[in-house]
């Protein structure tokens, strides 16, 4: 996407073929840093300590960290041990993003079936780069599909402004290009309809206030920052058309894990007749459970992301301490919205219903 | 209350009896600081900016801000027409919180239904202290009846923690003593039941991480702060017993004003089944209105409390802004819960349903 008039992805292969180059997204909006991942590690390092975060771009960093280990890894003696090692290390560096898991299992799978190292390692980065092609083009297609929900409204007020709104970050930050849930805001807007965002702050990293609102701003959609609080009271009030959030992993029946709130704006757009929509590239499905609350994994993380808060000051950024120092905090990252309360998945291939059947209509070789 | 073993209340008149004493709560916990008012308007700018907050202490705040009206003005030329402007001023410093207006009006028919100057005077100073005298009495007596259902479920758990969630800071900060919503914590603690109250932050301005964390654990109750966004999580998951919040302005027919949030939390309660009470006095209740998603005017504020977060940095407290410099943000400061939500009022007169049929049985001279 452009920033400042320039093309930017938030991931790239580095003219070198030896090196990733990521934007350190715990900086922005403030620092603009690019890192340099030269190892697995590095990609593990990354993904943990949210340099990179968003369910696709997790999966295409997981991918290059594949590549990764295949480079450094396969010229060495017991190489092809060490390097399902690393790859298994890198799986276990997020529980709830399940794009992590295909992407590694994806771009290891590619490569091993190669017999020759080369072959394997060149396997490797050109799978990885497929893979994030891939996310583009579905990203891509959310967009289209999302935009007809968007334009549907749009006519329905007769070109008044539809009022989106949105959790966390599931926008090209998030991906590689458009974004998921962000994918059919960009297209509509692109396409002259009046479109205004309701940005949800996001706690504890902010990721709405920091990052959305950053990337929604560098394209000159309107948008408004409110607080994680402030979504029940808005949609009470009519100023919101639709819901549209991203996931780190949805059951193909229906359940969605999501940034944590997720849930409580789903239960706040049923209670007030409002569409909740979840935009996913079908990579992030997972095919293999059926009951999200039970089974997908809620990552809880550092205390200390909830008691401190970064931001700038005095042109620097600072991190300061909210509550009292012997005051604990619980950082749980996700929750699961049940499929009743979704009222749509807007995938690559069309929107369907939050339900097995909606959703193996449009996936039928997953039945 | 107790603060490192000194009994403490976030207000009072100062022995010389011309000013009034409270702690700047915008500092808390890192910081603090009592700040003196002389004048109405220093009371309508504590009230404003918030040194002073929740519905009970905005309303003993405004009493002694009357009575500082008719300190200042009566011994002068017009004095009664300054003084009235004064409370008329008074009374807009916040629109949502009832108390404020209560408070106002009845100091100021008290002082002026005598004749003398001096009488007047010292009417209003007695009057305003039998108002925070009253609220006291009104949140001891939540406490005791609030604890009974503290109690119910901890017999219920055989003696395991009880978990109680609770929203903002309705504790004795927000009072003067006991707290509304933590009234019954605090009594069913004394009482040796175990209790651990999960914190939400609270956002924008972090009352639930500030203030009752610093409250809770002065006293010495385990308590864990969470983002906002976590409370759905955490009801899903079976870690809450029953979550109890204040009001700002509650509707005799049941609907509940309370700090932004209170709705989401209100609505997750409802979908995992557990209680959502919601402790007041009765100089809370709004006996005019009957819709209160209609009728309770609800406070904006300014963004930059939504943009900018203070927290303590190198020893000193600082604010960071979060957004881009150029992204902008709405504020409001509350929504409406509405009486369906709510599974009960802790009053100081008892508990009853959150309707007109419940409110009035406990009132009846309100009928």
């Amino acid at each position: 996407m452009k920033v400042d008039g320039k093309d930017l992805r938030p991931i790239w292969l580095d003219e070198n073929l030896e090196t990733v180059k990521i934007i350190d997204q715990r900086k922005l909006p403030h620092e603009f840093v690019i890192v340099d991942l030269k190892t697995t590690d590095d990609t593990i390092l990354a993904i943990k300590e949210m340099y990179v975060r968003g369910a696709p771009l997790i999966g295409v960093t997981a991918a290059y960290g594949v590549f990764l280990a295949a480079l450094t890894f396969l010229n060495q003696p017991d190489g092809e041990e060490k390097m399902i090692a690393a790859c298994n290390r890198l799986r276990a560096a997020r529980p709830t993003a399940v794009n992590l898991l295909w992407a590694v299992d994806q771009v290891m799978k590619s490569a091993l079936a190669r017999d020759d190292i080369a072959d394997r390692i060149e396997t490797a980065r050109r799978e990885a780069l497929s893979i994030e092609e891939f996310e583009v083009e579905n990203c891509k297609n959310i967009g289209l599909h999302g935009c007809e929900l968007i334009e549907a409204i749009s006519k329905k007020k007769s070109g008044e402004t539809v009022n989106v709104l949105t959790h966390c970050n599931a926008g090209w930050l998030a991906c590689v290009e458009y974004g998921t849930a962000t994918a059919p805001i960009y297209t509509a807007f692109d396409k002259g309809i009046n479109v205004h965002v309701w940005v949800d702050e996001t706690r504890p990293l902010n990721q709405g206030s920091r990052l959305t609102a950053w990337e929604l701003g560098k394209h000159g959609i309107a948008h408004t920052v409110i607080t994680d609080n402030a979504g029940g009271h808005v949609m009470q009030h009519g100023k919101v058309d639709m819901v549209i959030v991203g996931t780190d992993r949805a059951t193909y029946t229906g359940d969605v894990a999501n940034k944590i709130g997720t849930y409580l704006k789903a239960l706040a757009a049923k209670d007030n007749n409002i569409p909740f929509y979840v935009a996913l590239p079908s990579s992030t499905f997972d095919w293999n459970i059926s009951d999200g609350l039970k089974d997908i994994p809620i990552e809880t993380r550092d205390p200390d992301e909830v008691r401190y808060v970064q931001g700038l000051h005095d042109g620097e950024l600072k991190s300061v301490l909210v509550p009292p120092e012997n005051s604990g905090a619980m950082n749980f990252a996700f929750d699961v919205t049940p499929a009743r309360l979704v009222t749509g998945f807007i995938t690559e291939r069309g929107v369907c219903k939050a339900t097995e059947k909606g959703v193996k209509q449009l996936f039928p070789e997953k039945r």
